[in-house]
């Protein structure tokens, strides 16, 4: 029988937070939600700031070594002011003028760069110089040396996705800059892309890879695999959805990191599910508009937005062209770990009630 | 040339602020740090201190929904109140008086407990009931009923480790209490320590399971094992430590979660060495000491550390009886994610330098 | 001390002879030879031959059931007369007429398709038709339905590829017909290739595939890896070799059969080394000469030859136009089951004597 | 329309027969069969005459370089006098008188031993010295250094199991003698077995072995674990069967050979099924019969016989006292090569009818 139960228990709480202990029964709740509970939210920034902003950047801030790279991190109003754009990732937009050279450095986040407008740069990833063009996926697994420069006269912008966030909670972040500003290139250029850009054909006397052997997902190969697919299949939630994958052992570009494009086809409105797991949208090529636990955010090209983990979301493409969308994700990791549940919106024919649509100003 | 860096500059940073941007360069040493800035810090709780608050509690606490557990978790104090053991672990000591019941539930988060003291306390995982008994790692992988009851008038103790912190971090938690307060066990006690308990041999009608097809790991065997592999070898960093596994794919107990259990002989002292990754240890037979970071913490039976990620550690048994550490770790989340490094103590004979005994009322 | 041992011995192996009991003892060397000795010998099928033979039999001997196919199989002179190219492998030549059906159906037995002339015929692979061009490679898994057929006035003819000898060995054949001729198609023509042969990308709401995903690698693709790779790397051994794979699990196209795309540069004349699994190899574009122990074979477009196990190979292409060698092999058994070893010819240049050139009429 | 067929085709399989080429057209039945038709036949071997030969040989025939050991094959009737037990399977008693050595040597055949009697007799595996003791299992994986010795005044006796057929037949073997008579132990007897013989311990500082770590599974652990299990569950077609496994991967022991021990409890019957893949069984323990294809094999313990490919077979123990076979399979071969399939019987009570019992005088 509990003797006294106030006062005992009072006294025990205190000596407890003296002792740099918790009662779990006080917290239960808090720390064992039913369901999740993020703090990231739904969030769009439109690609007429970012351009602004980055330009500005651009004219008034120099790349140099300290901060390396002249980009603009998406932050989530609902982390409280830390720089990510989701719990687990991080996203930017980055601004390369004209004969600039961002300097070479490693680190242990995972990088993928997905170029809105190449212009004449390129990116050298452990030697291997690859041109970057619209519409282009690059990597950087941990621990390669990149740099990126410009051979034109004219401003290259791009996104950024790097597991930042996940890296500095598990602790692990280390950063080396190179001892140059740049790596010498190899003789052969997009030497990974010749090598291994053909996913079905490996050359016969390697092994397979578990890190993606290719540094460079080229737009051509993407868009032709989107307009096959087009003719063959879709997803009700995502419509013409494809994950970029390692060819050589089948799993996400990343080991913290997969990359989707997806087309959503004219017309086409698909059915909402949530599922844990956050993601961070780039709104291509066309326009259309995702509809995230009832509030709809209207996107065209260039803006960016984050659906955080177990929201609903639906896609919605009312126009008459088709409309593509590049994210990335933490779902090799939320996965990976045995953490990804799903459930889809069965309510009335699979489609949200609309509560309004996404005002940043609001 | 950039135009008036100072003035448009100071604007562009209100302008990010206000769009929710971040600039990377002001803030990279920060999100991108050199190596490692751990929040958590070395700790220790004695046992004392444990079963004191344990004892007390279960006077004055009762088990009952809502709670589910008279458990008491270990604060981190580097953790800003967290009730966290490290970033990614959570540890606590658990009280169950005689015939009381913890109720059946189960969660996202994936669950060990190791046993300091049974006293005819048995958990029932998934409709297999097993006795618990002192030196037995009991699981409850993720999604599986569990409940812990007592047939004896005596109270049992023992270790909690959990992935409580990575899985709110991850938003990924989901909790579901059991229609009643306990399952029926099914008609076998200990039915799935007699069907897979001899790790090397399986139902030759099964195939491999990729959870770890037993929910205990009897004290018999795991005291055999180290016994056996003292005769044969050791590590220099780690002394006799075995790493407790699922027989049936190689890999940890747990996809979150490592389980160590160490024999430091008498007389032994490990070199240093440190990496990415946190543990938290549980002295469980003998008295010796671990050098964190040249900070000595003294240890006995029942007392409970944590070595933060990338700090040097040591092992030391200075007396003449054999030493018993059991662990839990975060490697399987850390090496699985491809974020692991480590770095042996390499100056002079790979012992740090001890700077003072770790005393937490100081 | 042997007793008598000669009279003794006698007996005793006449005991066993009629008890079914053989000594290790008389046999170590036949049965643990020091390196291998196959049966199988090196030999060549010239097109002129083959496609004689196929015209003939098109027009003299019809496609029905319980033949099922117009094949005509390449029968290895040291296999005792069975039909078989090597131990392990089945090459054949099949040829279908015009408006010819060759009836459905589904073995055990692994099969693959090159096509040396389309000609207006297709397959349809579990409902998947695909229409067979120049160069294609078509896979018919184990237990997978395929009927082909021809929409045109003309003949087809192509080179099959199966694993009957290591099906038969294994005791392992299962053979079933289709209650119909032909299978009805699905409606999208090329639906696999369609869905999955961009092999870097996978429809994002699928999971990786343990059996290629699609039934056809189109030479366009093939064709554009062995020039792209051409550009930035090559074998010492087998020049611009590249492996078809699944690009979902980066391994052999199927689990028995190995096959490869080879481009020997102009001028190009490769090391020699030995290995470890057979292959049967067909000309496909351009002249060279293979020169397998010592022995000289000339081919040309069209013809067809075998290289045992443990047998040293080398390429040479002394012509100015590219030469393209595509080939089936046994390597996924082979080093599947750990019984792969490599071995440089490491005199000289790396180049054997050549002896003589292969006759098949010598 | 086919011109005159009967001459046409008569010339024209002429001209086949003298280019090596066959149709596959005359004989799809025989290389395509509809089901399974294995040459291996099922077979037994008595104890008494295996004893007797064994024992004889043991007197008369040395141990010496060239055979290596004294080991008498069992030669299945079905396979035209080749020494093998089944296609793919080599199976042999050998004996080791006192104080003889067995010389070391290597090959690329896998081999396992099951010991029938050890009597001071030991197995030294890449240095690795363990004594065989009763129902031990020893591994020699490919291409490891092995001696087998004594300190005894007896004999020892045992069952090899090896995949010398299989090597073969992929023309893989390679073999070589060790330049000494015996390897010099390590220093720690029974080393790999302290080491890893707790299989769901592993030392922490390794990483999971993809051949088994351990060279012997020691019987008291076999049997522990059959009794064990025969309190919680059972096959209906193998009851209380268990394989051998590598406790790092879950994999067979051998990449070409699975390892079986199975209680058949007093009174119990099992249901007949057939598979794919072939299987060598020793009688260790009690008496029993085996039904095979209709055919009863009484066995008592020591004898040995083989159940071929897709034959029904089903074990039935009428006495009180338990019975226990060991067996060796090809199933990793068959069902890694995606060769296997299973029937269960389906008549009446799943039991065959008895047509008659086995002699191998008859």
């Amino acid at each position: 029988m509990p003797e006294d139960v106030g006062t005992a228990a009072g006294t025990l709480y205190q000596d407890m937070r003296s002792a740099h202990l918790t009662p779990l029964w006080t917290l239960e709740g808090d720390i064992m939600s039913t369901t999740p509970r993020p703090k990231s939210r739904p969030w769009m920034w439109k690609w007429s700031t970012l351009y602004d902003i980055a330009e500005r950047a651009g004219r008034s801030v120099p790349v140099e070594r300290g901060g390396d790279r002249r980009a603009i991190a998406l932050s989530n109003p609902g982390l409280g002011g830390l720089p990510y754009a989701t719990n687990t990732l991080w996203a930017a937009v980055q601004w390369l003028n004209g004969r600039e050279v961002a300097p070479a450095h490693r680190h242990t986040s995972n990088a993928v760069r997905f170029i809105i407008d190449g212009a004449g740069s390129y990116s050298t990833v452990d030697g291997d110089q690859v041109f970057l063009e619209r519409g282009d996926l690059v990597l950087t697994p941990a621990w390669t040396w990149h740099d990126h420069g410009s051979i034109s006269q004219e401003r290259a912008i791009w996104m950024d996705g790097l597991d930042i966030p996940l890296n500095n909670y598990l602790d692990a972040s280390f950063f080396e800059p190179y001892p140059k500003a740049s790596q010498a290139p190899s003789g052969t250029l997009n030497g990974t892309v010749l090598k291994y850009g053909v996913g079905q054909m490996r050359p016969a006397w390697e092994k397979p890879s578990t890190s993606p052997p290719m540094s460079t997902y080229k737009w051509g190969d993407t868009e032709r695999a989107l307009t096959n697919l087009a003719q063959a299949d879709a997803s009700p939630f995502d419509d013409v959805a494809l994950e970029f994958t390692n060819p050589h052992t089948g799993s996400a570009v990343l080991p913290t990191l997969g990359c989707w494009i997806q087309l959503i086809r004219p017309g086409v409105r698909t059915r909402a599910h949530r599922h844990t797991g956050s993601a961070v949208y780039l709104a291509f090529e066309g326009h259309g508009s995702t509809i995230i636990d009832g509030m709809r955010f209207d996107w065209g090209p260039g803006d960016m937005f984050v659906v955080p983990s177990w929201a609903f979301h639906e896609h919605w493409n009312a126009s008459s062209e088709r409309a593509i969308l590049f994210s990335i994700n933490d779902l090799p990791v939320v996965a990976g770990l045995g953490k990804y549940r799903e459930q889809p919106f069965d309510q009335g024919d699979g489609h949200q009630n609309i509560a309004g649509a996404f005002d940043s100003k609001a």
